[in-house]
């Protein structure tokens, strides 16, 4: 049981037993994870946001930071060059949640609903949801929360030569054998920009596809969705306009501190149907009635919330869309230069197109390294080797198609080209070390 | 679309234009909802989590975040006087979420799993599960989410000679109704602290009328949690041994900002066989694997997580448990000063046994105002005129059994003895000119 204590004694605990325990992800090494973006206006954005301390779960509850928050959602929305069909501007609409696994839950809670209404709710059994090899386990987890058979959860396989995109004709037979099979095709997550090796999903062959056969058709653009602020990227989201509703981290690469996740839908009288509730105890406000007002409790699984528009706003006021153009821009930038460098060493190879600024490399898989299962070995071994070095870089894997890469994801806000240059470094050192004790160790 | 901004010239527009529009849940006069809870070193906790800005989803993802998050739940149940079965140290464990509606979520899908995994998937469509009429509607959207049947949410009526409480021979019947029907009892959702009257099911009578059809037992105790902390209060969640699950909201009424709430389970493993992921791109952390830490992404829905340990760390450091009773007994004895006040006024009456630091009260309903019907429409028009009453404080209403009646919820960390005072004033006020009113239209 903790004693009275001061918050410097704390401060300093903190200083000397809690951070140095901590994977550091605000620093410019860091490479592992796609980022948790962090900036001046975003923190200060959450102090303030602790200072004000308000639950906006109705209008009535805090109207500005609901009206707020609508308004953000369309500038963003408008920001990333997302339709207007998604906006509330063009009758669609959006809101600020925690994490991706909410927007997708919240989404797929939707379209069940909208479709057992359809076909009748003893059919839940029946339901089939669709996404590739390569989607996040978030959407498997949201498809077992909302009741959807285990079974019934369709990965269908991608390959290297498709670079890891979802193909329009197998999701198109995978729909016609659970037909067939007297089962009831439900959603669809596509997703732009895939944890692993930020694969892009063709949404425009997706959605063709899948309207078909009535489909809601979700977007996963946790990551990559803030690159959509330069209009050079709006070629990943080719045929957008046709999906049913989309979502984004703007903790990811948008420069607004850990949580935000937006999300927009075509239809909120969906989300509402499934999601909404009546108030018993709160004042009804006679303002909230009459005028055109969104209870964002009524959109999300969550009642208690937090104040996020504010510092969206504040993010998006302060460093203003062009900013966050250039702030993007010097990401990919450092990240194509990282390929360069991978490319001008024979003993690698880049294995995936680099779409963002996520580079997949591995070293090559030679005949003296006897296949893949000893290229994957010996990579593996690599990684653990980067990762030991001191003040080296922190990376992850891939393992994509039987592929064991590497992965170098650049977007912390401290990332300089030096930080970069010298992660290279100390990945061909490590490599090097490793291959000279190969050759000595051959028969 | 924003155009560049200053910092300073978006402050000014916080505070001009955004500012007035709020609720200020942080204002002495706040009596409408239960508070949320504001302290400066919660604010400057999150502060702190803001700036660090890490993602602790996994052990390795940041080891120091999630073994505090260890600590401090188990802390925090000490505190609060928890079962050790509910804790780590007792072979159970808890985590810290956003939100009692993910807590009740995360506990009901457990259960849910377990019982599938003994009945059979396809009964799905025959589970039931169980609340009063006065459980928050989060228990009721919460189940829709995980694929109950909408009508298969049994919310059992209470009374106001019951004090609203939940009783074990109604539930008793309501089980044996469905068992009878062919039907699958499998989730009761108790509530200590209803949000509508404060209300307390009774937890030993429940648990063990659940017991006898294998129900799991959770208890939401969103608001009343924090007053565990004194011991005087532990009788409200007598027989607490026998439940499954345990949550409570610390950023209501413990001092910790926006957003905290803990939740604790007897059977961590039952959680994560339904909510559990196989991570496939992250580095195996080799000391992850040998070593006894919790991946927390698998005990909860959402991946993405904040470092919401620490605020509650500084907090139970800072305040100490001490702190924390003494900020608890100061509101409930603001609150028995208002209740004593209601009652001197003959025009009054207390509708419901004040347990914590919520009063329901209302003007009494005589002869001369025709009725239940007519009561309540006066006390709703004295409602609104307190609430519309400058510089007055904000109330909200109950409407339980009938009775429409006057919710003054004391515990905002501003409010002291004079702003209950002057609240009181301004209901008698308010009557006096609604009675006056009334005598003039008298016939």
């Amino acid at each position: 049981m903790p004693e009275p204590d001061a918050w410097a004694s704390a401060l300093q605990d903190l200083r000397d037993l809690i951070l140095p325990g901590m994977t550091h992800w605000q620093s410019p090494r860091h490479f592992a994870h796609f980022p948790a973006s962090s900036s001046t206006v975003g923190a200060l954005g959450e102090s303030l946001i602790a200072g004000i301390n308000v639950v906006p779960f109705t209008w009535a509850a805090s109207p500005a930071a609901a009206e707020l928050e609508m308004v953000v959602v369309d500038w963003l929305g408008k920001a990333l060059h997302l339709p207007a069909s998604l906006l509330f501007a063009g009758g669609g609409g959006g809101t600020l949640l925690g994490t991706t696994c909410e927007a997708i839950l919240c989404a797929l809670v939707a379209a069940r609903d909208r479709k057992l209404a359809e076909v009748g709710w003893g059919r839940i059994g029946d339901l089939v949801v669709y996404c590739s090899d390569q989607t996040h386990f978030s959407f498997r987890k949201a498809a077992r929360i909302a009741g959807i058979q285990r079974g019934h959860c369709r990965e269908i396989p991608t390959s290297l030569e498709d670079m890891f995109a979802l193909s329009p004709e197998a999701l198109e037979a995978a729909m016609q054998t659970d037909v067939d099979a007297g089962l009831v095709p439900l959603f669809l997550c596509a997703t732009v920009g895939t944890t692993q090796t930020t694969a892009v999903d063709p949404l425009r062959g997706l959605c063709a596809v899948a309207a078909t056969h009535g489909l809601w058709v979700h977007v996963d653009a946790a990551y990559a969705g803030s690159a959509l602020v330069c209009p050079e990227f709006s070629h990943v989201v080719d045929g957008v306009e046709a999906v049913d509703s989309f979502s984004m981290n703007a903790h990811k690469w948008l420069l607004v501190n850990n949580d935000c996740c937006a999300m927009w839908v075509k239809k909120p009288a969906a989300l509402v149907a499934a999601l909404g509730t009546e108030q018993e105890y709160i004042l009804k406000d006679a303002a909230a009635e009459g005028h055109d007002v969104v209870d964002y409790k009524d959109w999300t699984m969550t009642l208690t919330r937090r104040f996020r528009a504010l510092k969206m706003w504040l993010v998006l006021r302060c460093y203003s869309v062009e900013g966050l153009c250039g702030h993007i821009r010097s990401h990919v930038r450092m990240a194509a230069a990282f390929e360069d460098l991978v490319r001008d060493d024979a003993r690698f190879e880049v294995v995936t197109d680099r779409h963002f600024a996520l580079v997949c490399f591995r070293l090559l898989s030679t005949e003296r390294l006897g296949g893949e299962k000893k290229a994957n070995e010996l990579n593996r071994r690599l990684l653990e080797k980067v990762n030991a070095a001191t003040l080296g870089p922190y990376m992850s894997a891939a393992n994509a198609g039987g592929i064991y890469m590497l992965r170098c994801a650049v977007g912390s806000t401290l990332t300089e080209e030096r930080h970069v240059r010298e992660a290279w470094k100390v990945v061909q050192e490590q490599a090097s070390s490793l291959l000279r004790k190969m050759e000595i160790g051959k028969p």
